[in-house]
């Protein structure tokens, strides 16, 4: 089996705009093996789609080629580019839709680290010819992933660049015995998964409290089905999420993108010492 | 061409959890042949799942390997298996989700008949380390169907086991002249497939009746297009199906999974007659 | 890699319909590679599927085999056909589901052009026996399509034909200085595409007004993120489209398939000179 390429979008299910994307990329190169990623994502939900894919590359076989096409710039002068890994290969719009996976990289503001490779897409040897102004994805993406994968040089798409558009940071605020993060994706299931990485969390589970709006959720679970209602627990992306037992933890709290969560590492009873800090009890 | 992996589950088609098996199965496998049978199964609805899978599987290459997540005890006590019968290859949680197939093969209460082999999943050597306790679709299912795809023998995966949880019966009573049964699915075109199989349906089909709520439908027809509004018929499963005529039986008649569907072999015109059993006219 | 068939239907994604098909395509042909283009029209839109379709087929290889089930009228009178053109095979229901696509061959009322050959499928050597009243997509056409892949001659499926059912025409209006179209589709976006074709569009694009309702749109835009709210472009299918930057037309103007769309060559200040013609100011 030749190379993988992955795909994502906000095209939705029942135009025919992925499947245009499948059979520019076939006919370049038959031999590929396409996978689907998501391409139910928000119209123009770059947040959502960076979120999505840096949750799912690190699974995939190297050199793994992610086409990601959420583009709400398209035909204006947002750039083109292709982004090469240790690990894997980005083709996308240069609008902050990589940002985790720079993240990953411990890229400072979307600077390049070392070990990772950019180009701004400008051979237009490597495109479908003409190039509408509203489809970027079948006329430049597509083709450019398919020759990638066709062995193509990464050199060859365009000029180097050493920085690649990200979104404002969302960073954890960590302070004395808490960590303040917030809901960075809602899933299918309707659990809530913040910036807080297991990295950040320390200490014995049954210790910590969380807090959201003015619920307090005392311990974290080991999984889905634990003693509570609504409980918190490490999710299967190593981040702090927030669920509800058989039902959506979205739903039932009203939550949304953006809302904020703290970490306790002790359970506190009055209100008061919230404001004091982490005083263990 | 390899060999197929299925895969049916409730992990909707936006998140990036399918994704993941399917990259954790193409590094261990790349040859591998992928195809998704259902990822909008309601959340934790096993027995639409179980259904779903039970309609398909054995349209598929002998050996395919269907690979079912829709597991609501996910990190809980309920065990991982795997199932092989004369035609195929099953991975799952063992919580009733292959209750149908286990029917096919005229199994009583879950215990495994002669042909069938099934193990607990317990060697950790085909998983992904660490596991998560909220993921066994990508850590435990999706390796071991990777790895099964690739020739490792059955019996290595874990220790033998001989029944398999099964979904409370549900099977239609058979009277004089009638068989009372369920909606056991509501499919997409809003077509209620009951339990009442083809092989329960003798005589001639114009001397039917199917009785729903306080609809009675005299006949059943060929197809979907038959000459009345609302219409049974044998569906492409199987099974007697009540359907309406370019809309939604389940939206017309409010129904739901569960509800009483009755076959008469005759018509009665009084509901008295009803109680007295299938006295032909 | 062996040949592709692409997959179209109405069969939505919770159900097992479309994998059924694909199970009966890979026992009959394990090495083809299955695309799908869509599955989530709306149940028995043969006019959509038609549109769909059309977009599509263009981008993938040569001889690449289109499989359309849409099929209101399975199990009755209608007819099973295969087309084949100078780019592709076409496998369906004869229910003008593949009106656009003998447009495109310029075939006047569905008979053939020159080039254009196609057959009634009645070679039940090329089906799943038994044959279901229901589901033709899995026992005629899918394995008709698999059959196909494997180089069986096209001959051998059936009588040939020289009439294909067409949907009623809906051809836009040419006056002088004014073409009227019709919405033909409107997309996951909101994007309103109409029958105007860019062939249509003479002059500088920023003398043309388009007008919907009683909303007029002055000059084309080149992409969706053009300078006004509501816009008029030349979309990804060269196409009339109505676009709202960052948000869906479809919703903002209660916009309907089969609604009037005019474009003039120029802008007009006043309703009288409509009537009057295309007289430039």
């Amino acid at each position: 089996m030749g190379a993988i390429i992955t795909l994502t979008s906000d095209f939705g299910l029942t135009d025919a705009y992925t499947a245009a994307m499948k059979g520019v990329i076939l006919r370049i190169n038959p031999d590929v093996y396409l996978i689907d990623i998501s391409h139910t994502i928000n119209a123009q939900d770059i947040s959502s789609a960076a979120f999505i894919l840096s949750t799912v590359y690190r699974y995939f076989p190297n050199n793994t080629i992610h086409l990601v096409v959420v583009d709400p710039g398209v035909g204006t002068e947002r750039r083109a580019i292709a982004l090469k890994t240790p690990d894997a290969y980005f083709v996308a719009p240069d609008n902050g839709v990589l940002s985790y996976i720079l993240q990953d990289y411990e890229c400072e503001k979307g600077r390049l680290s070392a070990g990772l490779e950019a180009v701004q897409l400008t051979n237009k040897k490597h495109w479908l010819i003409p190039v509408s102004n509203t489809f970027h994805g079948r006329d430049i993406f597509a083709p450019v992933a398919a020759h990638l994968s066709l062995g193509v040089p990464f050199a060859e798409f365009g000029d180097n660049i050493d920085i690649i558009s990200v979104l404002p940071a969302q960073k954890p605020r960590i302070g004395s015995g808490i960590v303040t993060g917030n809901i960075i994706y809602i899933d299918h299931f309707g659990n809530l998964i913040t910036n807080i990485g297991k990295d950040l969390i320390t200490g014995r589970s049954t210790d910590m409290t969380v807090k959201i709006g003015n619920r307090e959720i005392k311990g974290l679970s080991r999984n889905y089905s634990g003693g509570q209602e609504l409980l918190a627990l490490i999710g299967s992306s190593g981040r702090l999420e927030i669920a509800l037992r058989e039902g959506s933890a979205s739903q039932y709290l009203g939550a949304h993108i953006g809302d904020e969560v703290s970490l306790y590492e002790a359970l506190y009873n009055e209100g008061l010492k919230h404001i004091q800090g982490g005083n263990r009890q």
